[in-house]
């Protein structure tokens, strides 16, 4: 299989995204970077030991000195104190504005590497290396970087770009089940929202995504990224249309926080929340219940929940919708959702509580 | 004296600068901020109970919710954990994208606050009041924000824009004898790097100056504010010419971080380091002495520090370039000066090892 080129296209800031097979460890895909004398690698314990040595090697014909930086993985290390340490690297090793910083890893290690590069001397060039189906085909397009705060989940960031992306099909056979599971929900998503058509491809072939087959993971991961990048160059700053992109997020946000952030993985929070803000858009009449069904039977056939956990003995739906209002989409203490309607288009606005509860009370396991 | 207004132009991110008497508590300042539910003023323990109500009473007719979070004062608190205070008051007040983050206080406040309004949410709006004339003549323009790091002065931050700057010289009636002579060492800088003519107005004017006389002082802030858009209206992000600004700033960061941030004021370091340039620059062959001996003496008569302190009892210049590796505008590890020519015009470049020692073994008190 030949790689294939995704273009970003946001004026002076426009990069490509790489996707194909043997890519991340061949010189060739960095070979246009610009020249430096130090680059810093950011990758966590999981993703080291498979991949950075092959990463350096590959890095060692263009740059001089390659630093390696391993942080401990999972979500609940993406914190100020995880960052810091990517911010010792830079500092110790005597990086300078020059330098690269390359991610390698899924999407924690690409939120912070970014957010790392966009805030090392106020800004350092950054290059992504998304080893994770999720972080491949969400957090390749967008620029979004950042971290959580106890009261919130990305709460603290920057829109930064990278200078380029490699998306290696082949990092994706190390993936773990319930990993490539949780990337499934984000290609799920861009179903509903924008494109009806790649919904049904996925109907047809969520068994070969499952089995890992090249040509099926290389067309959704290329699709996303190019329904993603039509969404982002209209709306970089997410002012409006690109928070049509959470869908399923406001819902899945509180089952992160409200969990503790680590204990579902975000794919997980998002299907279930995906199939939340589906019946939402059910009983607001903008979608008929054959269609919740067949976005349900989809994302758990990708192996997701599809039923909420509970959050609170007594009260759960009120629970829920006190971890909602701290979304990013709130306006003056209003919680909005993104909502589906059937043309496979997708809208922001707020609804009636009593529904939101209706919802939230249906769809949740019970204790 | 009327307020005058200095427009700075950088595209969508343009805005304003006023200069004047009685603006920072007229609501009139403030009449056309876009609006918001929430606004956060960002001050400190020093400047709070001389401003903040008069703040939050000219902020009261616009916006609903005014909350206020008091920061310690002091170089040594711009750290993430005093940064994270900020963020803690942002969610904690459910403060949403909309909300205004207006820093009342001098470059510490200034630079905190940006910071945090440049990350929370990945951005929102920013007013500056700078309280001090190092604010009002230098983080009033040119979006520098950020915190500092135990290895490095401003190693972590974000290029952001505010939507306005209200330069109230009523503050600086207030502003302890110290920190006046801190902020005019960033006005007297500049003279040498851009404007002869303003350099003599300041040879002149000294004491009109130190004596606070308002229309000297609305001069002075003016004057630098323009010269500064010129300079950052050409490079925004740094890249090559706004590193002119940076005149004495590389001896300077060695200074106080040697020292240990908050034991000499930033502009006390500045003015030493502006004399060591000069005395580089000479050096360099690009001044005469007795340019070097003019900018030395209305350095002096600023109130300011023209000799260095030692830093280390053995080698002490070469612990002055230990530290300098770690400025900004080093690369490569060559460590690079701003220097100036006769003409009133600067560039940066580097200088030979054995000329630097020599300006530091001269230029420093002797323990």
């Amino acid at each position: 299989m030949n790689s294939q080129s995704v273009p970003i296209e946001l004026q002076e800031r426009s990069y490509g995204i790489a996707i194909g097979s043997a890519l991340f460890d061949d010189p060739h895909s960095y070979a246009q970077l610009p020249g430096a004398s130090h680059v810093l690698i950011v990758t966590n314990t999981t993703v080291a030991p498979l991949y950075a040595k092959r990463l350096e090697r590959a890095l060692h014909s263009k740059f001089a000195a390659i630093h390696t930086v391993v942080l401990p993985d999972g979500e609940e290390y993406k914190t100020w104190q995880t960052l810091n340490q990517i911010f010792d690297a830079l500092l110790g090793n005597h990086c300078d504005r020059k330098t690269i910083v390359f991610a390698l890893g899924g999407g924690v290690v690409g939120d912070m590497a970014g957010f790392a590069a966009a805030s090392y001397m106020r800004g350092v060039p950054f290059v992504q290396v998304p080893t994770t189906l999720l972080a491949q085909v969400d957090s390749s397009v967008g620029g979004k970087t950042g971290i959580n705060h106890p009261l919130g989940k990305n709460m603290i960031g920057a829109f930064y770009q990278p200078l380029k992306v490699v998306c290696d099909l082949e990092t994706l056979k190390t993936l773990p089940s319930r990993e490539l599971s949780a990337g499934l929900a984000e290609v799920i998503k861009y179903g509903p929202i924008a494109d009806l058509d790649f919904f049904q491809w996925l109907e047809r072939n969520i068994d070969a995504l499952l089995a890992r087959e090249p040509l099926a993971l290389a067309y959704a991961v290329r699709r996303c990224c190019e329904i993603k990048a039509w969404v982002v160059a209209q709306d970089e700053r997410e002012a409006g249309l690109r928070a049509i992109l959470n869908f399923g997020h406001t819902f899945g946000h509180a089952i992160e926080a409200g969990l503790g952030y680590g204990e579902w993985l975000h794919g997980e929070a998002v299907g279930c929340g995906m199939v939340m803000a589906m019946k939402l858009s059910h009983r607001l009449g903008l979608v008929d219940a054959a269609y919740v069904q067949r976005v349900t039977v989809l994302i758990e056939k990708a192996g997701l929940p599809v039923l909420g956990p509970c959050l609170a003995t007594s009260d759960n739906a009120g629970r829920y919708l006190e971890l909602m209002q701290i979304d990013k989409k709130a306006q003056d203490g209003e919680i909005r959702f993104v909502l589906i309607d059937g043309t496979g288009r997708a809208f922001v606005r707020a609804a009636p509580e009593a529904l939101v509860r209706e919802v939230i009370d249906a769809g949740c396991l019970r204790l």
